[in-house]
């Protein structure tokens, strides 16, 4: 096993499972036929058998198949697909990013592929191949490349956080033997086939790619998320162990599955002492606009909205802006006055409800990424995200340990959205529980508003304060320098329209000047 | 109404619904704002009603919301947004396609965004404003320009035939007003804002445009997806007609709405006598081949699949290959030998299973349709949309009218595929009875095959000949100069993956010449 120490020893060392390795050394580096169709006959059975369990379970699982065989990763791709059953098997082979992912931040083309519970990702190459890639040809700045590893993290344990099975395989093929494919390719044509057109690349740039690839595998290799180096000099044995590291997890995982992660687990966080009621507390409330101003106002900015929406589409800047607050604070008032003021073709109204069970069977953030807007569009979420440190955190919807870390999860994907240059803008609107009454009775009088109001509204009223708590906590904690809250008094409709429009425009116009 | 005289008379004639046309005719063309008002608090009442009514019957509903009028087209929206739920609408505006849009054929934009039945589809702009400046712009021929008119036909009259409530609306602003508004717009630059930037265009090409919308407009308008135009000129007009066409239109379908349209009204088709056994039975099932030229063959095919398949991807044409045949034919193993050559980045399998109840919920082209590659990728159907003609027709899963009308749907689905230059191969491989026989009785005894094997498979054995029957008339109806099908002995697997592998090499040789 020379070249697993030599390329990634440190991490194999602290971190991988140690009986997978001690099965992998007792198989010889080359094995012969024979040898191999005995091991397969009963590999292949029990990876199927898991493989029902697992979709009867309902389990999520993710397994990463990169490494620097290119050849070898489509071989043991296909090997799975010959071994397991193939109809709940979801395979994302990603190429260079197209113009559709260009224009969304790095994680968008993983997210929204990842299948439901019950079912086995299988990403080939992933975001550690094209982060290397990107870093090799210079597309990536050392600051970049640390933020891009931060990210893979972040996304990886989000993965893992939610319960899934995440195994990733790097096959590693030494230099001499790839130097040996590519002569014996060159002498016999009927060889070449079996050699990627990329592979001559990956020889020439061997040496200079060896420091990212440590780094990438060494930084990515969480405790819950290793790195598994397979050597995949000897097709057999590389099969063998891939088909055995598989195993073992798979196995581990069931064996464990009468725990229901992340809720049965809940790892109490320390967080700083609960913040006082200081922020929504601090919103002067008595702010009013008069409605001759607002007239004035309200046509100005909208034109000015307008314009600058159109501006930053011509520039390709898009904008997430996203809309939180209580019951009647006028939400919708708000949103239909600023999309009165846009094309259809660059807005789009993102309302929030109760998950679906599409929706369920995947990590509460995948519904969210799926709706990012491409280059120069404008997408408003009318509830968002945040309902995850909110309702489902005061009704019980959440497990503690989920909505904790839920403010890190949060933070991590709105960095990715400032990072790819999209103005995030968070707007939380304020108004007090006197006027929420008297907007639900009118809206009880009122024939077409009567729709917006259940006795579960009323219900609410009771939980004003776990509310109040946990809005005052969720802008402790998420209120970043590049996606900031803003605080907006909503007691008078007029006021808060006229405040949120400014301060739109005037961020909008900040993302289009430069 | 003397402009829906001048630009639609004859459909508003033929086709109209006349009761909404009285009552639009009894609004005169402008309309006062109390008496705007007066008329708005009943009819959106009228639209939330049924809205929730639409959403409870799970009926499907697509509206198109198109027009010279683009400012107008975005206010028309947002009126459907502030007077309905917003929770149950999904609008889809598309501006110039996309390169992944690009990559595919024209209809793979708006099939995948379809929403579930329960939901109302907000199409602005759409396929018909696409294909006007898409002929104006003379990207399209004149015959081009044809087969998009007859796409939109098929495509809408699938809509309507699976259920779904289309309603089509035509914003239309006489050349006068327009000049009116954009002369407004350059005197008091504080008008402007209420002018398209693409609005300039629309009036100086209105003259040469109008041909082209009057062929579009006459030629989609078919009985059960009539073209509605509305006047513009007035706005409040306009929204007034726009909500009281949607109240017609959703009252006449929520009343009949206990028929269920499709299984109900089996309008039977006459159809060519039906064909006897003679496509299956002509296929030599006694072709083999020997294992020493098996082994030679398919080394040297897959290679050239291998180096065919990296050229296409290079030359952006892309292949659909379906695989459809008996249970037990040798499907699966084909596929691994052809995976087997192929980069994973460049190919997909999508084994077609039982519809999931997300699938259900759409036409039942539409899983198929997300599915089309992008220039460059293989993507290969274990099982495809034929089941609709197979296994839903034997089994009584799809009503008579429902299959009959799929080899229509079928036909235009594929000569989609292939206008746009995608290779599309389809596969029927033959066994007969005996072999299957044979087979499934192998498969008992092999643990790892057991999972494909269940009592069901048996059971089918006895509708051999009702499968017989629909597979030959499949054949007959779907054989197609561009997507003709190959029909494969497979009583001997080795002959079938090398005579499968032959035609697959020769096609993709003959499209990757060019």
């Amino acid at each position: 096993m020379h070249l697993t120490i030599e390329y990634a020893g440190d991490i194999m060392h602290k971190k991988t499972d140690k009986q997978a390795m001690r099965a992998v050394d007792l198989l010889s580096n080359t094995i012969g036929k024979s040898e191999y169709q005995r091991l397969v006959a009963e590999l292949r059975l029990d990876l199927l058998k898991m493989e029902y369990d697992i979709h009867q379970s309902r389990s999520s699982m993710v397994v990463v198949i990169a490494g620097n065989d290119l050849v070898g990763c489509s071989e043991v791709l296909n090997l799975l697909h010959g071994w397991m059953d193939p109809r709940y098997l979801d395979v994302h082979a990603f190429a260079a990013p197209t113009d559709d992912e260009s224009a969304r931040p790095l994680f968008w083309r993983y997210w929204r592929v990842l299948a439901p519970r019950g079912r086995i990702n299988i990403f080939v190459r992933s975001w550690v191949a094209q982060s290397i890639v990107r870093r090799m040809q210079g597309d990536l700045s050392s600051r970049g490349f640390s933020n891009v590893i931060r990210h893979i993290c972040n996304f990886e344990q989000a993965l893992v956080d939610d319960g899934t099975l995440l195994v990733k395989l790097w096959l590693h093929l030494p230099k001499s033997e790839l130097e040996k494919r590519l002569k014996a390719a060159e002498k016999n044509p009927k060889k070449s086939w079996r050699v990627h057109p990329e592979d001559r690349q990956i020889y020439e740039n061997y040496d200079r790619s060896r420091k990212i690839v440590r780094r990438i595998l060494r930084d990515t290799s969480t405790e819950n998320a290793p790195w598994q180096v397979v050597d995949s000099t000897d097709s057999r044995h590389r099969d063998l162990t891939v088909a055995h590291r598989l195993r073992t997890a798979m196995a581990a995982r069931l064996a464990a599955s009468t725990v229901t992660p992340g809720i049965a687990v809940a790892e109490r966080q320390v967080v700083s002492s609960p913040p006082e009621k200081t922020f929504l507390d601090k919103i002067d409330l008595s702010r009013i606009q008069t409605k001759q101003a607002y007239g004035r106002k309200l046509f100005k900015r909208q034109r000015a909205l307008n314009r600058l929406t159109h501006r930053a589409y011509e520039k390709g800047v898009s904008s997430v802006l996203v809309f939180e607050g209580w019951d009647a604070a006028g939400k919708g008032g708000v949103i239909r006055r600023l999309t009165a003021a846009m094309d259809a073709t660059i807005y789009r109204v993102i309302p929030v409800a109760a998950p679906t069970p599409d929706e369920l069977a995947r990590h509460y953030l995948w519904r969210f990424w799926r709706e990012i807007p491409r280059d120069g569009r404008v997408v408003i979420f009318d509830r968002s995200w945040y309902g995850r440190v909110l309702v489902e955190r005061v009704e019980g919807l959440a497990a503690e340990n989920e909505w904790q870390r839920a403010y890190k999860e949060i933070n991590d994907f709105e960095a990715q959205l400032c990072e790819h240059g999209i103005v995030v803008m968070k707007f939380w609107i304020q108004i007090d529980s006197d006027t929420q009454l008297r907007r639900f009775k009118e809206r009880e009088k009122t024939p077409f508003k009567q729709h917006k109001i259940t006795v579960e509204d009323f219900r609410n009223r009771k939980r004003w304060q776990d509310y109040e708590i946990a809005a005052n906590e969720m802008i402790h904690r998420t209120n970043s320098g590049n996606a900031p809250w803003h605080l907006i008094a909503g007691n008078d409709k007029r006021w808060a329209r006229t405040a949120i429009l400014k301060a739109l425009c005037r961020n909008l116009n900040r993302a289009v000047a430069g």
